[in-house]
């Protein structure tokens, strides 16, 4: 992987990612060029002991682009410039015009609840030039790379003082808010281990303590065992809805042995994970032939400078349809007392997305 | 408030409120004859170290009304037969055809994660008889017997062996999954504690034993003191935007002092509630002249028969909209890492509903 970094007339970085060297003259462009200081903060919400994160400048955005603008496209006309350059890069990342959270915030407001500046990074993931690909249809090889660059953030963003654990993930289709249809993710750099992944974390060390072994690594080898979840099933990683899967068609995906981090893989893991990616963003798209929209969560290990020999890389698909023009949607129970109800039994949901056959090296 | 206890013919219960008796020959229709046995079943997500859920009849729904069809409407023609039968009654409470949760539910199935009979109840709570109503539109003594109504089931659910929480809410708008516009909400008695709950509770006990008093009572005094984010202060109850709001316009409503369950207060408390709450819904929907879709959320104490001096019974709205069109989308950092992202300061979205006048006594 070659890598090229760039800085935007207002300050914010660019990073280029490529198969080959990204040689010449290359400027970042910016549809903005107001120096770059947001100055978000947190407030503690005491009955859920959580941070909730305010970027008060996010609503009103001042940057009002065409209905027909998009900003990931590569810029043109300079005049008219937009988020990413001309060029031979195959994956570019930037930091977000209105993130939640920056390395610039600082002195939060004075409240009766504890805050805190919402330091960290978000940054925005191009996955490609090509404005109509998806995720799954780019070839095996862009994946690959994707992968590099993740594992590339992980390392880079996770170096920083301020960052505790690093999140990609991709928000696909307008049933998820997404009104950019550009190939694209995001990664949030907190400055804490979220509730979620915290929690997770929690029960891995308490297995691990008690096992001498990953909590995930069982799961995933007993996944593999049983067989009727399984929608791949490489040299180092598996696919499969899993047994307690709260979405019809949740998909995890995950290496056979503990790796804290996307970091830690080998170039053929790497590639295997890919492959299982590809696999299964195929038969989602497949399913009804139709894209799927979900939400995809990428988990590692805390970038928090300790051991974590409990965490186990892992990626979660939650696909927001449950039937073809039927969505999923979280109400009462979900939302307000943090119980999933599933109308599907995951054994009965994946011999939908089995019967999908997918082409791969395609 | 009167009662009046009834049966389906497929043994499911109904039970009619009204201000007064209800008298009279009254049969309980039912548009399924079958008996009533669903059962479905729990298990155990290890990474989230939660129940998830599985009714998996409800998918398939082997009933399915004719859309114009309103079962919540009173039965007409006993030929076509609803859910709730003609008659004097104000508020009418029935076990919903196609539950999650069961007195019923047994023999979960054997699996590598923990299972166990999804028992407990779910009912369905019919606000009015009046199909074009809304909640906050009702007059004030009929949101007054609701909040009776509520308290009637929390004592009775809880009072059973198989149920420790008694969750009432209410999704509204198609905005949150709801196609029946019948003005209704539910009420999800759990087997457990659910994780939101349990999270909150356990913060309000460590608040408890540090301090001697309720975190709640403490919040709602320095948000009343404040004065700021008030939307509602009465003499037993007070409304807000919480200066944690997680959604722009979320509401919270709670009594000054520490009160488990809505069984613990007083006519006058309830009075004064249902008062807070009219007046915060007829501000929703009066901001921009459109019913407002929102999750209501009631938490009180579990009835697990343990003493609770820490619980306060409240409730949360969370509104769907974030703008008068656009949606608050739960995303990548929502959904998958746990962390909200508000684009709005609590401080600012209060001004937008404490200009809405409204008459609750009108």
């Amino acid at each position: 992987m070659h890598k090229r970094e760039l800085r935007k007339a207002d300050g914010r970085a660019l990073t280029l990612f490529a198969r080959v060297p990204i040689e010449g003259e290359i400027a970042a462009p910016s549809p903005s060029t107001t120096p770059h200081a947001p100055n978000p903060h947190l407030r503690w919400h005491p009955l859920r002991a959580e941070w909730v994160a305010y970027a008060g400048h996010r609503q009103n955005r001042t940057f009002l682009p065409p209905a027909q603008y998009n900003p990931l496209a590569v810029t043109i006309d300079p005049a008219h410039p937009t988020e990413v350059p001309a060029g031979p890069w195959d994956v570019a990342v930037f930091d977000n015009l209105f993130p939640t959270l920056a390395q610039t915030a600082h002195d939060p407001p004075d409240l009766t609840v504890p805050t805190e500046p919402a330091l960290g990074a978000c940054e925005v993931v191009v996955f490609t030039q090509d404005a109509t690909a998806s995720l799954g249809r780019l070839p095996l090889w862009h994946i690959a790379l994707l992968f590099d660059v993740w594992a590339d953030r992980y390392r880079e963003l996770g170096a920083r003082d301020d960052v505790v654990y690093v999140y990609p993930f991709e928000n696909r289709g307008v049933e998820v808010g997404v009104t950019l249809h550009h190939p694209h993710g995001q990664i949030y750099a907190y400055p804490f281990v979220p509730p979620i992944p915290a929690r997770a974390l929690e029960q891995q060390a308490r297995f691990y303590q008690q096992h001498g072994t990953g909590l995930l690594e069982s799961f995933v080898a007993e996944e593999v065992a049983a067989g009727t979840r399984v929608l791949y099933n490489g040299p180092h990683v598996a696919a499969f809805i899993p047994i307690c899967a709260r979405y019809t068609y949740e998909i995890w995906i995950a290496p056979h042995r503990t790796v804290p981090s996307l970091d830690n893989l080998s170039a053929d893991q790497r590639t295997d994970f890919a492959r299982a990616l590809k696999t299964v963003l195929l038969k989602l798209d497949g399913l009804w032939a139709r894209p799927m929209p979900y939400i995809m969560a990428f988990h590692q290990a805390p970038t928090d400078g300790g051991p974590h020999p409990e965490a186990h890389v892992h990626l979660q698909i939650y696909p927001a349809l449950r039937m073809r023009d039927r969505l999923k949607y979280l109400a009462g129970s979900e939302i307000g007392a943090g119980v999933f109800t599933a109308d599907t039994l995951p054994e009965n949901a994946v011999a939908d997305l089995q019967a999908v056959a997918v082409n791969v090296d395609g």
